[in-house]
């Protein structure tokens, strides 16, 4: 790997708190991958490219042979225990800056302070606009009211936040209209919504219009938005998260000058390049599907730089829960962006000096700037 | 090739009978590929890289030099005979055992006792459903009683098949709703189906409600459903036919724990492999690109092997008519797979012994599990 | 590069007029990309593949050294003035003819006369047909009237032209229908339009049945039609750019033997690659991806060689005022076709002569068989 970087500081601008506890097999495997179970039909799920990048990568940091056996594996950490095994994975990044999404599943994980004392770095708030919205229900509102108490809440959370994120791809895909829902609008959507909750049919909400006016309320507070796209488990319709289907939404608020922040991406992670070359407030990362794809992690990302400029790419892992995830994204980020780079170099399209500097935009200087993080 | 790639048994688990005549020019390059007509403004289609690969790996089979012009080649072929032929690429292919779905021009193909002559191999019976409902029709029956009577027509042709399969893709795309129809929608849709017939416009079955029943009949057999999925010609509406599109009849069909297999799937062969990970009953193959991509068909082997676990990769030619398509299927999907675990071998990111297995798993164990094949 | 790649003559079959004048670096980096605007949030447009290879490939040809800062670069080519920096790119192209659509901003632009004089090379018009319709209405004309009035016009700009080319794409999408319109559709189509224009809504049209009808008048006069597909800026709704939504109107037009040429098609290219397998009228570039993927354009390539017959596959740089874009999408391509081969020949998957013959094939003899070229 390129010296420059291997050694790069990274921010990890979107990424989720570990577990403390120690997993056993079915539920590591089910965490490792998008699947939400593990059954016989299909083997297990140690035998994909994730799988045997924790065989292949993790194992050493754990003690073990390259490509020790799952079950050795898994009885190792056992051994080693979970605050042990989620320090060494956590340091080993090289990362100074997490952007943690604490918004699913938070009694599970670890939350802000505490990750950032396993990871000893620096660790930051990200605010999910559903779940806010989705509290502010639970604690009581009215249709006329929703609008003013979600804006009042949202304030209160994000005041040490600095992004703000929406699931809409989950609940409705990504089609978002390109208006802003005005008043009338969000009181109608908020009785259809308040009023199913009534009916007993779940807190989960699902609106577009809603959502919309959610992502609305982060850019007017001036916080970047960060939008899951494309890839997930088996709860997204994935045919509804092509991020081209934002591209009215993403023409109606380039003015505002707001970062808007394309997540994972694959399999449209092209198309998410495009929409980052023409819109100057759109960024673009490869999240999710770095680890997922172990050793195809690097062509993934060289074909998302086709056409995003480095100064529009940023990194994350988007690990959760397992520790491991944290350390297979970044390495596979590093390799990803060395081995492009190398290639590069060795057809003399690029000088060393301009290898660097692009590094380093990727690595933690697009992150620093959007975000406005203090420098260390 | 890696050794154990080279040697390992195949099960080709979609295929279809062979021509047993000699095709002349035209109509050997209109079986070549997916075009249904050969046009000077084109030239010829050997000039493609199925072409380019039926001159390089096809012609030594004939006692010929690699890359022997078309015409040579053609001529060798007549000169040896069909019978010859057809034995010689059948023999090579290193299967043994060939699913083989009958229903596309059973009139100008091999059956499949036949076909197992030919390939000393065994053979067995995939059963296209819309061919049974045709017949269904075109044997008389009512709105009322479609669905008894393709009931019983569909378990009597089943009773020594292994799987079914439906062309959905060709006729409604795949856009199918994640409801099983109740007996009133097939009863209503029968009778706009029968009215159609009856009105001279032709038996070909087009319905979404009456595709799903068929699917969902096989399903209530427990028998494997095979679906089309993306490439095919020029009849194939191929936007209609990303595998995405089937996400919420996956949801509503993983509790039956019957394995759905998607066939060839480019170019949304990465959503297919998507679908594959996050539901634990589906299975995907690359198929019929495999020998059409000829020379490139290692690099889409790879895109698939990003998400799809090795537990739920299958292999199949879609070979049809000419025999050069199981040789060609079978040693390209050969190479693909060689050619990635070799790099994944050089980069350290398995081992040989996980290599070797992963290899069986793909080339036949996967297909002997989920078709619940005899042991040979 | 092979030799026979570097030196085989071009027929660049869809481009655009060079700009006459010096552009400061501000409107330099806008005419890099296809980004309308450049934004301190995103850094400089250099930093992007087309910006490392403006810096890697076209400094030496302004007598800079490799990897010349881009401040450099500006200063020197506005040392050498327009004219030179034209004359110098456009001549090393190695073109012979340049097939140039004038239709979009005339007056920044050379004409096709002063073109050919610049290049050194014979240069032929292509028609935008939106442009004859708008100026159509702009002269004045009715409802009932715009059909016949379009008709003169078109005929009248055509009469030296070789092609015609649409850009419903940016206009309403691809999904034309696969109905040629009638005449009562066209006046009443052609009646809102009007209407709109009275309204003082502008005279931009995007009206799908015009767009339709358009075509349909190139076609009758036999001419090729050039759609613009895929990639663009970010006027473009690209979700609707994919070249599948035309196969209704492929399969509509097919027996009238007309060639349909699908320009650029990035990220949709594998797409466009199979309907230029299925449809024998179907031709397919990769056009502007080419030099706004830099160094990755080679792959991009071999992703559309996959399915294209070699007899579909032509060349185009679509370059637009840079002088630079035509020297970076000519040699691009011939890096990429040679790169493509040369794997090809290293795993003996065709011979020399075969790989001779295509090169030819894609660089000018499909050209100048579908355009009807005169021989040079």
């Amino acid at each position: 790997m390129l010296d420059f970087v291997a050694d790069v500081p990274l921010v990890d601008h979107h990424c989720h708190g570990v577990v403390t506890g120690n997993p056993q097999r079915e539920r590591f495997e089910r965490m490792l991958t998008e699947a939400d179970t593990v059954s016989p039909l299909g083997t297990s799920l140690f035998d994909s490219l994730v799988g045997l990048a924790v065989r292949e990568r993790c194992a050493p940091v754990l003690d073990l042979p390259k490509h020790a056996p799952a079950e050795d594996y898994l009885a190792r950490r056992a051994e080693l225990g979970a605050e042990e095994v989620n320090r060494r994975f956590l340091h080993r990044t090289g990362t100074t800056d997490f952007l943690l999404d604490g918004g699913f599943q938070p009694d599970e994980l670890t939350g802000t302070a505490e990750f950032a004392r396993l990871a000893g770095a620096r660790a930051h708030d990200v605010v999910r606009l559903e779940q806010v919205a989705e509290d502010v229900v639970r604690a009581g509102t009215t249709a006329s009211r929703f609008a003013a108490d979600f804006g009042v809440e949202l304030e209160k959370r994000t005041k040490h936040a600095i992004a703000v994120k929406s699931i809409a791809a989950y609940r409705v895909g990504l089609e978002l209209s390109g208006e802003r829902p005005d008043a009338v609008e969000v009181v109608d959507a908020a009785g259809r919504w308040l009023g199913r909750v009534g009916a007993g049919l779940g807190l989960r909400l699902a609106d577009e219009v809603l959502h919309r006016h959610l992502v609305w309320a982060g850019i007017d507070l001036g916080l970047p938005v960060q939008f899951h796209v494309g890839y997930g488990d088996s709860d997204v319709d994935l045919h509804r998260c092509d991020p081209l289907l934002l591209t009215g939404f993403l023409r109606a608020t380039r003015e505002t000058g707001v970062p808007i922040l394309l997540l994972h991406n694959y399999p449209f992670h092209r198309n998410a390049a495009y929409l980052a070359q023409v819109f100057e407030h759109v960024f673009v990362d490869t999240g999710l599907i770095t680890h997922n794809a172990g050793f195809r992690a690097p062509a993934i990302l060289a074909e998302t730089l086709e056409l995003v400029p480095f100064g529009k790419l940023l990194f994350s892992t988007d690990a959760f829960g397992l520790a491991e995830l944290y350390h297979l994204g970044t390495t596979l980020f590093r390799q990803g962006l060395s081995g492009f780079l190398q290639s590069a170099l060795e057809a003399d399209a690029l000088s060393e000096v301009d290898a660097q500097r692009l590094v380093r935009l990727a690595g933690h200087e697009n992150a620093t700037r959007i975000y406005r993080l203090e420098p260390r």
